[in-house]
């Protein structure tokens, strides 16, 4: 009996009975520069982003998202990379090493906050078992989550290694948002959160570089979509009803971009996601951790593991050229958790709990009134 | 004749044809939290901020603003402090004492980007003075800057330390905004921008606390007002015209609170600073500094000079009540930004160079248009 | 045959030919403050250290240190704490909440580079399961590593949650050093490295405070013996053969203190157990990872996880004592390196690789030479 | 009659009844690398140091000292930089800039404490004035400080920025050490400290790059010469005599290196300088602020202030290869703090305080108990 409710509970959380949209159907442009083809953080050529979504019984909701910077031998290419801590409420594995060495080694996994360890573990297999990583020793994996535990049975740490290994397997080109991945059992501003995609494209008077976003989102704050006031609106925001628990959570962030930028200016560039956060109306509360990962693709800023020379000739975009990529990143951030919110579902998981999604026809309502839309 | 002109040239600078008003007595009211009674950063109990504004001849236009965190010898009774560095583009000096010391000995002083060197030593002169202090030999001043070189004829490096003396002295708890002291001749989103302040005051079920803010804005971006998008309306923003040239700036800004913060939750909210520049379009470009100060003016929490034991029991807000202070920091922020624009007049000055201010009748006729005002 | 061979192998890692001894007991000194009674991190009151050794076949020469605050619900009655990276080269699990935070909520893990996750998964598993945190759904494991692959089969990951989970329940108040728990398998200043402690209790005029130091050492530079030229007597230090290879490893060390610090004054506490490895020789060179997590034990700055009120009155050292403090760390940090070379003894492990001891012979002769003793 | 005896004072200061010497014509050789040809931070080609030195009457004992990364202008051509913040307890300005965009864009200089924003005024008049820099109207002035209140009325403030603009004037590359310039006044371990330097050239297998280091040196601990225990043995050494008041002062610390280093490698370069300075006994005591100051001379790194490209391709040496320089400035910072001591003279000042210069006999004495020299 039980299991067979949990088995209609299990449809209704993946079937919606609205179809979900990306922001940008609705008829809005948050921001002033233009996306990329896809819209997607693989609009950076050589992105991948894979996913492993698990949804089992009545209290598993969770999974993990990867992202490789490219679908090389990332331990042997590096990538010049940064981390910035927009706050350190969180379990990331690998920070350190990222800001000390200024690159990236593995490719990077979301999953929950428990599951950390197995994201780590599953990567450094990954690694030690790649081909040409025979004698490695050393493995600096990256892992960032945020907590599913309202919907998911956190405690349970249901995730398995080849579960990440399968996210990593099935990473392309082409980017599911929503209730997927590490996604899967997130909460962002009282709605259904998930995983949410979004880029910009400079014109090429502007050095015509892309950059792209990928959110993992289940924070808190005062929802704002391009500008409207939905949170408040909706009467649904933090501390609305003065309880303390509302507002946690977190939310990674991964930057990538095809400027040549070293890690210096990539840390910068992560900076600016923050900036993003707010426009959503987010806060970045005490127990939300925020935390944003920035690489470059460019092929000459590659880190050799094993480099012929000590000294390279890096192609490097001078100081005076990364506004427009700072100002691509913000706009990318909040397109991107936005459509994290609208493209996720009705989530009903562990204990019974159930988070709606952000109902597409009230937020659409909201844009007519504010005149956003028609 | 040359001194005629330039007479009526400042007339022209002081006087404005349209009255300005604060942004709140346009009919909105960023965010979901009260205001303190004057919205500003003095309804923390005890806070001064004093101007002296220089406007002589067609070509200076620059000043200086002092923020006492209280009345009494700030060396001998030192507050609790911190700096978050958004971009470190810029001059602010005393930073790291703050932050390894974790507390603020001098009244904070903000002025043109060439004169930090003037608020410095008329800080230390100001120090060394002070009755009870005739044994100091060691001073931190802390001086923070934005760059008004566009309307301010910023290479005669104008400032006198009496200046700095004089805003001191006049430090009040009324606090003038836009084109006064540091801010007289700043340009933020292009508009004439300046000094602003605002404030929160939590209810008494999220601790009753006040934080306050005050910014001399001098930045660029994508103007949003409460949400509403009036650079991209008024086609006036960073990139607007593929100029690198527009976007830069600085934004310094100050919170004070009178909870009991420790240096590290201070820190923690001088950060959310940011999120509150993002949501008013601020895109923190390369050559903009944004640098935030908090401290707390709590009274259990200063730190003696001479203390008479070398352990204190000092009251401290535990990490799990941060949250709401966060969020007043980040609706302050924003509101302070919107009070500098819309109490800035049009400024005209070195070489000629006219800054308009933001034209409160087109901002309210966008506003209608959004549906924020009727 | 092959299984025997790997047994006399391991007879002759444990049983030396030489007894082992403390520098202390050759009748050197370091610095000029006085050890505590058992000159061990343990002095101060309620830290407990606890090992697993892992010494299997001829290729497992690995452990897991588990070093706890005290003995109660380290997640319920978190301890204030910091973590100063001297070099980000390292795997250091759990440091953004420490530094964001402020302070520790579960025993801090040492072992090596590829099994920080097993580390991390069995302080979730361990915390989870402790009594009183039957709701908890977040756990900042802190995991540190470092790379003992030389004499390791590192690749083998051969550390299982339950070694974590035994080096926990054996934490008591009596600390081996040398070839023991994470030391199994490390390498310092070319010879056979390990666990370390030492301590130095104030004289009563200078707070009467102790700070203890326990380190798991595994790095390169020019071995140092309070103050005699060890290294380079011995022709054995980085560079020496000018090879790039023999420097690396890391350095992880921790600091406990009953002096009441904030993490502001922890986190300066722990940056100075980099003069302390200075004093040794060490260079933390490239691949060295330096990791020092500091925490206070003072009852009074216990962080609860639930607090019975908002605002909590902290006993906090002022500034100004803190300098006696830095030098017992540095002093502390200096032996306990030392003596994790002389109680350590010679290790043949994997692919037959042998580090030899530092002969106490040849040191004795050396400081005998340098007139330390006589 | 006071007039006289004030010259009469000032002849002893000057003339040292003893003959300096640096510390490696005493006949030690501290570390395993071989210094450059005049063991001077100016064996790094191109980079110049000047010193103005006021002694005037019984109480001025102060100066300048200023480092030039090359002889052209700094402005237009930056030079990759980066600041590590050993203990922010100081007031050197420019920090935060030099941090964000890595690179320094004037000279450096060094004075006391009081006169910093003398050192920024001058710095920011020298850049407007220098050829080229007509249109600049944005100086970031790196200006560091020790305390010489002790021999020095630093409270009268008499550094002119004339004294400023003199130092950069009379730069060479012969580098004076003991009581000159900014190291006029100081004090260091008890005794007269100065300005020291030393350098080191690595072998051609090892990248054969240079390290030069320059300090100004004026802080406590426990004297440590080449390993050999002076403090200790003389009884002079912090809280010897319990007091608190001994060990502060401070160490400001340049490196340059002609070696390809971008920022990142710059800072952790710049850290190593800690260890070295724990190599002299140093502590870095709650009261001395540590600053250490980083730059590369390598042409191909110079940042362009008005860059032709937005993309130059940057030499950069690989991670991999940067411990050997990491022990080239640890080994010359313990080489140039011994030399600040060994080159400067008892000198007497400010209300008749006198500071002995640390007695060469005595060294030599201690070296030879020691064994360190015959």
């Amino acid at each position: 009996m039980f299991k067979k409710l949990s088995i209609s509970i299990l449809a209704f959380a993946c079937i919606s009975v609205y179809s979900q949209k990306r922001v940008r159907e609705l008829g809005i442009s948050p921001g002033v520069l233009q996306p990329g083809k896809q819209n997607s953080i693989t609009d950076v050529a050589g992105v991948l982003v894979g996913h492993k979504t698990l949804i089992k019984g009545d209290g598993v909701r969770t999974g993990v998202t990867a992202i490789l910077p490219h679908n090389g031998n990332v331990f042997q290419q590096k990538v010049p990379a940064a981390i910035f801590v927009g706050n350190g409420f969180g379990k990331l594995a690998g920070s350190t090493q990222v800001m000390e060495l200024g690159n990236l080694e593995t490719p990077i996994v979301f999953t929950n906050t428990l599951n950390v360890s197995t994201g780590i573990s599953a990567l450094v297999n990954y690694t030690l078992q790649q081909k040409g990583n025979e004698k490695v020793q050393s493995v600096n994996a990256v892992v960032g989550e945020t907590n599913d535990g309202w919907l998911n049975d956190i405690r349970g740490r249901h995730i398995q290694e080849q579960d990440v290994l399968d996210a990593i397997k099935q990473a392309g080109s082409s980017v599911m948002e929503g209730n997927v991945g590490a996604g899967t059992g997130t909460v962002c501003f009282g709605y259904k959160g998930g995983i949410g995609t979004s880029s910009r494209k400079l014109p090429q008077s502007l050095g015509g570089y892309t950059v792209g976003v990928l959110v993992q989102t289940n924070y808190g704050g005062v929802l704002q979509v391009d500008g409207v006031p939905v949170g408040k609106e909706l009467k649904k925001f933090a501390f609305s009803n003065q309880l303390l628990n509302n507002v946690d959570g977190s939310c990674m962030i991964i930057i990538a971009t095809d400027a040549p930028l070293d890690s210096r200016n990539l840390e910068r560039l992560a900076a600016r996601t923050m900036i993003g956060l707010g426009r959503t109306g987010g806060i970045a509360s005490h127990g939300s951790g925020e935390y944003a990962i920035a690489f470059s693709t460019d092929l000459g800023t590659r880190v050799q593991h094993q480099p012929e020379n000590p000294v390279a000739n890096v192609p490097n975009l001078h100081n005076d050229y990364t506004s427009q990529l700072f100002m691509a990143a913000i706009e990318a951030t909040e397109e991107a958790v936005l459509n994290s919110l609208t493209m996720a579902t009705t989530m009903k998981g562990y204990q019974e709990h159930q988070i709606e999604a952000l109902s597409l026809d009230k937020l659409q309502e909201l844009l007519r009134k504010y005149n956003r839309i028609r």
